[in-house]
C-alpha cells in the first residue's frame, strides 16, 4: 500500500516514516504529500511559545491530557529551531510525555533544524498537514525560544499560546517585540512564584500598548502551575473560547488563507532554487561562479540577473 | 553625479541616500550596488552579538573610538531583526554613540527588519558593501539579540564577538548552540559585577565542550567593564590577533568565499521570487491560486511544482 494511504488507514509507523522523509527533505515524501493534502484542513492547530524554562513541555503535556478526557487526538511537533542537531534540551522534556507514548491518540514528534534555507518553516507545515491527514483533531507546535523563527513558525497555527513566568521583566522587554502581536493567549506559568501578579500587570500594560490592528479580540492572560495541574482547565476553556471567536468572527478563515499563502511562497521558493541551481550545475560550477564574484570579476547583483532572465525567458 | 560616484567620493549623504533605498527594496539602488561592487572587499568586518541588556552598544562605542584613535575609519550598522519598526532601542543607544555623530571617520546607521522574506540579511549585506566601498577600514555590525537571524547576519561578519554578562547562566545554556559556534571571542562584559570570574569558567567549559571543526584558533574570553573604558584595549589586540590569525591560515580567504556563496544564494532566491510573482501576475492572481489550495481544490506542492516547470521550460 502507498504510504500516503498507510496515513490514512491510521497506520503511525507510515505517519513516522513519511515525517522522516520530510525531515531529511527526500523527494520521496512529495507524491504522499500530495495525495494526503485533500483529506487536510480539519485540525485545530495550537502554538505554544515562550522563553526556554518557562514549562512550554509540561503545560503541553497537561493540555494534551485535558484534550485525550474528552476525546480529542493530538499531535505534537516539537520544534527547536535554534539546534543543529535534534535538541538535547527536547529529547530531555519528551521523558515527562512518555505516558502518552502508550495512547495511541497522541502522536509526538521533535524536529530540529537542517540548516537549509527557510527549511524548517516548509517542513513544520508538512508535518502539520501529515498529522492532519492522519485525523489529529488538534495539533500543538511546541517551539523551544522566541527568535523570529520560531515567530514563523507559530504563525502557521489558529490560536498562539504565549508562556512566561514571573520575574521575566526584562526577557519580556526583549521580546515583546515579535512576541506580544501574536499572542491570542497569555500564560503566566509558575504561578506560584514570587511575583506572578506583578508579571500579569506587567503584561496587561504592555498588551494596552499594543495597538495592533485586530482589536475585536482581547488576549487574556491565565496564570498556572502546570506541574501541579493547576489553571490548566481555565486555559483550556480560555482556548475553545479564541476559536469560537476565530469561527464567528471570519478570523479563522482569513488565517487559514494566511497560512496558505505563507506556505505557498515557501513552496514556491524552495521550488525555485532547486531548479536554479540544476540549472547552475555542479558543486564545481558553483564554485567558478562564485570564485568570480570574490576576484571582483564579476558582481553578484548582474551575474544573478542575468542567469534569471535567460531561464526565465 | 551618479550615487555610486558620490559615495567613491565621500559623499556621506549619498551614502544614507544609497542605504534608505537598500532598506525600501528600491530597484533604483541595483545600478549603485553593481557599480560600487569592484570597489569592496577591503573592509575588516567585526559581529557584535550577545543577549540584550548585555551593553553591546558602549563596547561597540569603546571599540569606535579606540579604532578611530589609530586612524582607523569606522561603519556601524545597528541591525534588530526582532522588531517590525525601526527599533525603539536601537534609537536609544545611538544617543550614547552621538560624539561619534561629529566624526566624519565614523558612519552610524540602524537598520529594522522589513519583513520581507530573507531581506533583512540581504540588505545588511548590501549596506556592508556601500560602507566597504565608501571606504570605511572597520565595519562593525551590531544586532540586538542573539536569534537564528543574528546569528545569519553576524555570519557575514570575518571576526564575531559574543558579548555576555555575569549572572546569565540560563540565558547562556539557551543560546549557546547557535552562538558558540559563531563566536571568535568572547567578552564577559560589565566584568565589576559578581560572579564575572564564574561567567567565565563556565564559558570556558562550554567552549571545551564545543567540538566544532576549526580547533586552529581557540576562541579566547576577555572581560571588560565598557562603561569605564576597562578591558578596551586588551580586547582590540585579541580582535587583532584574530585578524592575524584568519589571514595566516588562509581562514579569511575561506571565510569570504563562503561570504560571497550565502550572499549569491540569497540574492538568487530574491530574484527568483520576483520573477515568479511577476509570472503569477497581480494580487488577484495570487489570490485565485490561493483560494484554490484553500478549497483543496488543488494541493500546493503540485500547483507549484506545474508552475516552475512551465517558467523553466
Amino acid at each position: 500500500m502507498k504510504l500516503a494511504d498507510r496515513v490514512l488507514n491510521k497506520d503511525v509507523r507510515a505517519v513516522a516514516r513519511l515525517i522522516t522523509l520530510v525531515e531529511n527533505g527526500d523527494p520521496e515524501a512529495l507524491p504522499a504529500l500530495k495525495a494526503l493534502y485533500p483529506h487536510t484542513g480539519r485540525a485545530y492547530i495550537l502554538g505554544v511559545t515562550g522563553a526556554p524554562g518557562a514549562g512550554k513541555s509540561t503545560l503541553v503535556d497537561k493540555l494534551t491530557s485535558a484534550f485525550r478526557s474528552r476525546g480529542q487526538t493530538v499531535g505534537i511537533i516539537a520544534v527547536d529551531p535554534t539546534s543543529p542537531f535534534t535538541g538535547g534540551a527536547i529529547l530531555g522534556d519528551r521523558i515527562r510525555m512518555q505516558r502518552h507514548y502508550l495512547d495511541k491518540g497522541v502522536f509526538i514528534r521533535s524536529m530540529a533544524t537542517r540548516g537549509h534555507l527557510g527549511g524548517l518553516a516548509v517542513a513544520t507545515n508538512d508535518v502539520v498537514h501529515i498529522l492532519d491527514a492522519y485525523g489529529m483533531d488538534i495539533i500543538l507546535i511546541e517551539t523551544v525560544g522566541v527568535g523570529q523563527d520560531e515567530v514563523e513558525i507559530v504563525k502557521t497555527a489558529h490560536t498562539c499560546l504565549v508562556i512566561t513566568v514571573p520575574g521575566m521583566g526584562d526577557d519580556i522587554q526583549a521580546i515583546k517585540a515579535g512576541i506580544l502581536e501574536i499572542g491570542d493567549i497569555f500564560v503566566v506559568n509558575k504561578a506560584d512564584r514570587e511575583g506572578a501578579d506583578k508579571t500579569v500587570k506587567e503584561l496587561e500594560i504592555m498588551l494596552g500598548f499594543n495597538t495592533y490592528p485586530q482589536k475585536s479580540w482581547k488576549p487574556p492572560i491565565y496564570k498556572t502551575i502546570a506541574v501541579k495541574d493547576e489553571g490548566i482547565s481555565a486555559l483550556v476553556e480560555g482556548i475553545d473560547a479564541h476559536l469560537s471567536y476565530l469561527k464567528d468572527s471570519g478570523e479563522l478563515k482569513k488565517r487559514k488563507l494566511n497560512q496558505t499563502e505563507r506556505e505557498f511562497l515557501e513552496i514556491l521558493q524552495h521550488n525555485l532554487m532547486q531548479q536554479a541551481m540544476a540549472k547552475i550545475g555542479d558543486r564545481e560550477a558553483l564554485t567558478r561562479l562564485l570564485s568570480k564574484i570574490v576576484n571582483r570579476e564579476a558582481d553578484p547583483y548582474s551575474l544573478v540577473e542575468e542567469m534569471v532572465k535567460t531561464w526565465f525567458a
